[in-house]
């Protein structure tokens, strides 16, 4: 991480807030969105999926967004892989990092991926061998990731006990990066403390980060809780993007905007240029319509005389 | 406080949500949402402001839903005062618990009650000392607001020691509970810390609250900052209401079903029953429209297999 931010923000709106949409945002679109989030001062993007295309189309330009992102320099670049398959096509371009996620539930990783939850997380160990074995140790990081672990539609609360265990198993694969994640919803502040100190007793040096969904409201509550609990590492998307529109109930992850004010507000330097972020919105809602992002920064502004947590340090300085 | 309750959540959306709003509630719709929201389990709600009818003519049915509210046995009935002759009203009614506000912000007490703000922390004073002398001491508990206190809108951040000297000396005065107010949505969860550590220095016994509003998203989070502080007291209005629908920005309090689903999944029971609440919505809907009602809970449902905190305490009894 940069020495002069305090807390990592990783957009990934462009993966997770476009995934469930039918809409398909032309690949300019994509890359201009990703190029004025990063010129904003986001350092670290989940800019797309390597999956079947024919299982989501709106990732058939998965190569040709990656392979585009990797020329800006300075930002780092992630993608996600459902599988060892996905894994060797990021591979074949070098992105900077990899998210390869495993549910918790054990019935929501049955569902998602077919495959048992033991034979998911050995998958990762494949990916490790294959990274390896591609000469790109030290190159291409390993991020893995547990959905579910704050709860799961199926199953509803997940015991602690088993997050802990997936979260050392992947540990001991090697993940350099073990990623939250409260896919639903679910979570609330108290048991965030709870499931990231269990997590966080079995991850030693290896960074944690968060992703919340804002489901039920409690996203930046859940975010507050886990700055507590030492976590500088979190997911959001801009305008809230993700869920499912045809699916009442689902919403998307925390709002990027919201998040910097947040942590901004709070002292802690993420690198972003609020203003400029907010007018990264407009990408977006050209193609998906304005209702389509969410966000409260968006509507009220910022207060006012707002000095931002890096002129505040200055100011001390 | 009840014992079998461990938060005190207070609806103020029929003041606070109501007080902007140019569509008047009829008096019966109001009554109806009281109703109902006390049989949700609500055990304290603002049900209106004796200011002049002439000011907001929203509260020209003043002295009719404070009386029909006072009818309702179980309920703690609080009315908001601007001042000593809309104190006398409360009185006449002997209402639960009159809410006098002054704002931290000079500027802002000003430019709200056209006061110099010490003129109106000794006015506290003066009401302190009407509901004494109308023998009304030990039946109508005097709140005293604390505006602004987390951000105004003309003097943007606040210093914490104004903070502590108002609520010092509104203590001192013989208020019975201190209400802390973030007004414009400015809070962030650290500066709740600092602020509500300050004030609680300065109350000893007497039980304080938080008023949140959610205008820039981090209005749970602040609750959950201020439970940490040992808060157990938080208004808040049903569906969001509050704000100015024609000032772009304005937003409402935080969201009392949010509010309760955050708190109920934390394990701190709330007396209310969050299916029949989500109900309640209809009522103001009614008259004011769907869309001015906001809300995560009401949009997703509660998680799969939720226990409420009360079920769960009694699992483990």
């Amino acid at each position: 991480m940069a020495q002069d931010i305090d807390v990592l923000v990783r957009e990934v709106g462009l993966r997770d807030g476009l995934q469930n949409l039918s809409t398909f945002v032309p690949t300019e679109a994509k890359l201009a969105w990703i190029r004025a989030e990063f010129a904003a001062g986001v350092r670290e993007i989940e800019v797309t999926s390597f999956v079947p295309p024919k299982l989501i189309p709106q990732f058939a330009d998965a190569e040709q967004v990656a392979q585009a992102a990797l020329a800006m320099p300075g930002l780092t670049v992630m993608t996600l892989v459902p599988n060892l398959r996905g894994a060797e096509r990021a591979f074949a371009l070098g992105v900077h990092k990899v998210d390869y996620v495993v549910s918790v539930s054990r019935t929501h990783n049955l569902k998602n991926v077919r495959r048992e939850r033991e034979e998911s997380l050995e998958d990762f160990k494949r990916i490790v061998a294959a990274r390896d074995a591609a000469g790109l140790k030290g190159r291409t990081q390993l991020a893995a990731g547990l959905s579910t672990a704050l709860g799961c539609s199926y199953e509803g609360r997940i015991a602690v006990d088993e997050v802990r265990r997936c979260a050392a198993f992947l540990a001991e694969a090697g993940a350099e990066e073990i990623m939250v994640a409260d896919t639903v919803g679910y979570a609330d502040p108290w048991q965030v403390r709870e499931v990231f100190e269990a997590v966080l007793a079995e991850t030693g040096k290896i960074p944690v980060a968060a992703h919340f969904h804002d489901t039920r409201g409690t996203g930046l509550a859940n975010v507050a809780a886990a700055i507590e609990c030492g976590i500088r590492r979190f997911d959001a998307s801009l305008g809230g993007l993700g869920g499912c529109p045809f699916a009442p109930g689902a919403s998307g992850n925390i709002v990027m905007e919201d998040l910097c004010f947040m942590l901004d507000s709070m002292g802690l330097r993420t690198g972003v240029d609020l203003g400029k972020l907010l007018d990264v919105r407009a990408i977006p809602a050209a193609h998906l319509g304005a209702d389509s992002l969410t966000g409260a920064l968006a509507k009220a502004g910022l207060p006012r005389h707002y000095q931002t947590a890096a002129e505040r340090a200055a100011a001390i300085h």
